[in-house]
């Protein structure tokens, strides 16, 4: 893998990735494909709104489709038609937050299945076999996602076990081939909650470990939004420039703007397509609930300036028809509209660093976007 | 409209119809459109497969948008965003089987909407409002669509009832203005049950009021496939071979291919996208549930010889664990590759009637498609 910071504009910076899957541009929005798809997308679709990476999910694929028949089919990419790159999270986050009777020990974690309440033990030499077999071109380590808020002490003995587990994960990943013949990197994972030291400490430990890039997880868990700003910095201050720097699950496009401007690059949230599924739609002038009855006979599209096909070819009243029957294909158009649309903040961030002028066009783009009064709903 | 058959091959047909949004070729398979949306389908997807031509319902359009949505979108074709002919059934079908409390009167047809359960009555007029509303290119005039088995007795009466409503719908169509500046056309609708010569009355009535086309309405209600494809032989004996021959939510890949060689022009069915979404994948030897397990690890196409973006891009091992885990993708690529089977039977169906090998190709595609085994579900 090799990250190009081609551009600079105060602590934001555009540049580029490249896999073996080819070369994505940061900052760069991965949409969610937890099990294997992109909910409602087709993979021609992803391409045309200028997705250039996804994320895919360890836990999930291992319960389904499991890994023999993802190697079967020579890896995630093969078996989802997908040529481009693709990250996976280590399957850390849902342990913690979907299966049942969890047992963290420094082996690993054991956990029953959301699904049938089988028993499964993650540790970290695992979860890199289990994505050696994914073959995503960006691995992530195992780590304990904290909830938020824990214990300073909580989060410090945590952490200093995400941090053996990363040093685990680094040595597996060394001694473990590659099962399709292309290179496979890995991603380390900066926790400790809201505290600084925390933070500080786990990002030094990690950058002496030379990875080829960091993640910052643990953060929009319930915190306030200055508090995660503020640890990015924190996190920023240390990891190294030359890497690339992830902000794990965040989030809304005010926050991913925000976190632009504190140099992160890359960036993943089920959020445009969630929301987009539950009727809610991103627009440049904010966010709009399209089975709002005020749209009923608004023929207009549901941004003018957007250029996705959704946009281009229908109207809010038609929208607000489809989700008004509960029609599928409304879930399509939503989530086509709204990844489009944190597909062009991304793309509008790496033009305004490009311009060096990221700082106006940030206080522009956040207060045009509350022009439409509808309140984000964020579960 | 204009209708041309520009070939025959013994009494199977191939020609071309032509309405004020563009031809359609016969034999033609209408996608079913319902609420305004082929159900997971976008409007470029249906072009993509070859649709030329698709039906909706009046019943469910008059309930949700309402006419009063669509006269202010200037009609179906530009609030869904479909620029090619649209067929439109009555709702007479819809308020027999959907709805409550419906009586049937001299008068009309008045239901209980199963929605909200708000009274409202159908009259032969009031219907062909609706569709002026709607603004289909082939409007259909209210009928009675009997259940089966039914006595003579109410065969008779009720398609007696059915010629009346058509005189009134054709009177309507005459006296009532065009809101959108393009013509609409009319066709009726035989009715009879299962009854020879109340079939044949009916074909001869209608004939005698000269419409524009002439649909085969009351079959495929559960009568033996012998006693329909009888039916049909004896409406088409009397119904003018000029006009369209329509036959009413017909049916299987067999269904159409032993219609088609009695002389029908159109069909239309929810078969391909109900059964889709349900997991039942048609192809050229026969019907495959994709939810088997045999599947799990089948990297070939649903179908090896099919041209659609499911069959191009996708195996039946990546679909299977679609369905498996509950992905809306897997209702969208299952859904399109019906769609695209079914334009394939009609379009491979004209060109066998235009090479004069009808009958041929008919029994060696019927012998190929018994090769699989899963039986096809009809509900």
């Amino acid at each position: 893998m090799e990250f190009r910071v081609k551009c600079t504009d105060g602590n934001a910076r555009c540049g580029m990735v490249r896999t073996a899957h080819g070369t994505f541009q940061t900052p760069a929005f991965m949409p969610v494909g937890t099990q294997g798809t992109v909910k409602t997308m087709t993979q021609r679709s992803l391409e045309e709104i200028g997705a250039e990476i996804i994320l895919s999910n360890t836990y999930h694929l291992y319960l389904r489709p499991g890994i023999e028949i993802l190697r079967q089919a020579g890896g995630l990419h093969k078996f989802m038609n997908w040529s481009h790159p693709i990250l996976t999270d280590s399957g850390g986050y849902q342990v913690f937050s979907l299966s049942d009777l969890r047992k963290i020990e420094e082996e690993g974690v054991s956990f029953r299945s959301h699904l049938d309440g089988s028993l499964h033990l993650f540790t970290p030499e695992k979860v890199i076999d289990i994505q050696r077999h994914i073959g995503s071109d960006i691995m992530m380590v195992l780590d304990e996602c904290t909830p938020y808020p824990c214990t300073k002490d909580y989060a410090n003995s945590s952490n200093e076990l995400t941090l053996r587990w990363a040093q685990r994960c680094k040595d597996r990943l060394t001694s473990s081939p590659e099962l399709y013949g292309h290179a496979q990197t890995l991603f380390a994972i900066v926790q400790g909650s809201a505290f600084e030291d925390i933070r500080e400490h786990s990002a030094r430990v990690l950058t002496g470990m030379n990875f080829e890039g960091y993640a910052i997880g643990g953060l929009a868990v319930g915190e306030p939004a200055d508090q995660m700003y503020a640890m990015i910095e924190v996190c920023n201050n240390i990891l190294p420039a030359t890497k690339p720097r992830y902000l794990m699950g965040v989030g809304t496009p005010e926050n991913l703007l925000e976190a632009i401007e504190r140099g992160v690059d890359m960036f993943d949230c089920v959020m445009p397509t969630r929301n987009g599924r539950n009727a809610q739609l991103f627009t440049r002038s904010g966010v709009v609930n399209i089975t709002n009855e005020r749209y009923k006979d608004d023929f207009t599209p549901v941004d003018e300036e957007c250029d996705c096909y959704t946009c281009y070819n229908y109207t809010r009243a038609y929208l607000r028809h489809l989700f008004m029957v509960k029609e599928i294909l409304g879930l399509q158009l939503a989530t086509l509209h709204n990844l489009s649309y944190y597909q062009w903040v991304v793309r509008s961030a790496r033009q305004a660093i490009r311009d060096r002028r990221y700082k106006d066009w940030k206080t522009g783009q956040l207060s045009r976007s509350k022009q439409e009064n509808t309140l984000l709903s964020t579960n």
